[in-house]
């Protein structure tokens, strides 16, 4: 894209002299679009939560997601041209140099070639938009501004409808070529459980939200009993959402007892090499899974890591993520440059 | 340790102006010590290997490493006290910032409590002397030498009789707190075998040389028929060593090719999630059974990877190490200090 091209009228509109400078942050998601503008100390001045258009095409989405944008700004008492830098933390394929984004299956109507997300939604605000992906980001806000403060090397365990991860190595974040932190897809049975990603024994296709539901759906067919999906008709919910899971623990359901009383041991194992591989000082615990079901779990999964752990006495701590659903937004303005102290 | 005390007669020998700097390592195994002596460049001036006293006190196991040194020194026409650093690759736990090792089962009769390795054989050498994990170092020299040199990330995995693994990242070792890097203890299987660090489950459970041993002592107590006793007798050894499963294998004997099937199955599950994890360019496959097996089962390895690898196109080549069995004793004096280029 020239640049040039994409300057229209607001961007005219120069911040004064002492206005401080601030950041977008979008966090894009199957079901909501969450934004945020931060100051230069990761401060949240504004922010907004917008429905993901359930039907909308690559650029419908950009355009909802310059709309939450646009909202969050205005909360803070801004215009998006008047930000420094906008990030994106997105799901999918992330070509952070193309600024492509590719691959995306849950959101609107799911969209498989690279869409130059970055230079749309640039030409919308009229600067630089950087794109990431949604769980490292995450991750990155928890390690500047949150639970891994303290620390110099963390892993991310972003428990949700799938499981996802971040690396914090020496204080970067670590992406490998731009697909590190899978850990979701970290194999804990050879053979085992197909995973929504295709392949067989992942450890997100034992602890993953949507994997859950879909062994709990074959259970069900099977004669097996459960409160599961009556909580779920109740609630008017298409899906096992996090709280269902977490009232039907409460209740002692058995089957939901099982189902992650399995991913906990799951998790427990991928977790535990992860820890054997890279020795990093600390785990934090995210995603709607995780943040629901909250620290009796961050506890158990760190029990659940005992026995696999190499050097006993270099166990990581499991702690709770602290930025709860802002992480994401939070970590994607993060990315668009509000420099580390 | 006081280091005035500990000059003794030869260290008054100073280097001439003129003499180029050289540098020591030692490569502490349970059956053999390997000692040589390098250049700036990493060029091998002197080498020697002896045999590890195989009832010796950690006393005797430095008296025997200085011995092997002295005679690298030797072939490259100097003596220990002129090296401007001596480096050991040792296996246990190392304590790098202390100069102990501790928890060392099989080199000589084994000792538990930290033993100051760094200061003892400082004594003799009258110089600096570090230590670091065997096959973290082995895969440091790779990496600068070896190789992987084109790389900027790569995972090393040692197969012999346990699997270790050593991490580059961004050009860095990766220690985490000291103890990353063991891929052996990646957890394939969740309760399963017994490995021989006492847990459930690890890769090194079913690809290690000694559980593989163990398994096929078991096999044959059970009535199964294989030639790799035979073989082992024949050659007058102890132990199935590399040879002897290479040959074994090349008589295509059906238990040691069961075993070693699985062991590749199981090598390729837990080096694939070491992959989705950290997303590295390249891994290199070293260590007595990686390198004797060579670069037909690097392929089968790099197979066995493939239905777990998260992101397809970007699977990493499995390398052969290149610098054989010297890798260990030139990466431990790397570690001493030849600056990188």
């Amino acid at each position: 894209m020239d640049e040039a091209t994409s300057v229209d009228a607001e961007t005219t509109e120069q911040p004064s002299p002492g206005t401080p400078m601030a950041w977008g942050g979008i966090d894009l998601g199957g079901t909501k679009i969450e934004s945020v503008v931060i100051d230069s100390t990761g401060a949240v001045l504004g922010r907004t939560r917008h429905t993901t258009p359930g039907d909308g095409n690559a650029a419908d989405v950009v355009q909802a997601m310059y709309g939450a944008l646009l909202e969050a700004s205005r909360a803070a008492g801004l215009t998006p041209q008047r930000l420094a830098g906008v990030g994106v933390g997105a799901p999918g394929s992330v070509d952070a140099a193309a600024g492509t984004l590719a691959h995306v299956s849950n959101v609107g109507q799911g969209w498989t070639e690279p869409y130059p997300v970055a230079a749309d939604l640039g030409d919308l605000t009229g600067g630089r938009v950087v794109l990431g992906n949604d769980v490292q980001v995450a991750v990155a806000a928890e390690y500047r501004l949150g639970a891994g403060r303290p620390y110099r090397s963390v892993l991310g365990v972003w428990w949700g409808t799938g499981v996802g991860g971040g690396l914090v190595l020496d204080r970067v974040p670590w992406r490998g070529r731009g697909s590190a932190g899978e850990i979701g897809h970290v194999v804990v049975k050879p053979g085992g459980a197909r995973c929504g990603c295709g392949r067989r024994g992942c450890m997100e296709a034992y602890a993953g939200r949507a994997a859950m539901e879909r062994k709990a759906r074959k259970a069900v067919r099977k004669g097996e009993k459960t409160i599961l999906f009556e909580l779920m008709q109740r609630k008017g919910r298409p899906r096992l959402t996090s709280s269902i899971w977490d009232k039907a623990l409460r209740e002692e359901d058995s089957l939901a007892t099982w189902l992650i009383d399995r991913a906990v041991r799951m998790l427990g194992a991928g977790m535990a090499s992860a820890i054997n591989l890279l020795d990093v000082e600390a785990i934090i615990l995210g995603g709607g899974l995780g943040t629901r079901l909250g620290p009796e779990y961050a506890r158990r999964i760190h029990e659940a890591m005992r026995p696999h752990i190499f050097v006993p006495e270099r166990q990581p701590p499991v702690l709770m993520a602290e930025l709860g659903e802002l992480s994401g937004a939070i970590g994607a303005a993060l990315l668009a440059g509000p420099p580390a102290k």
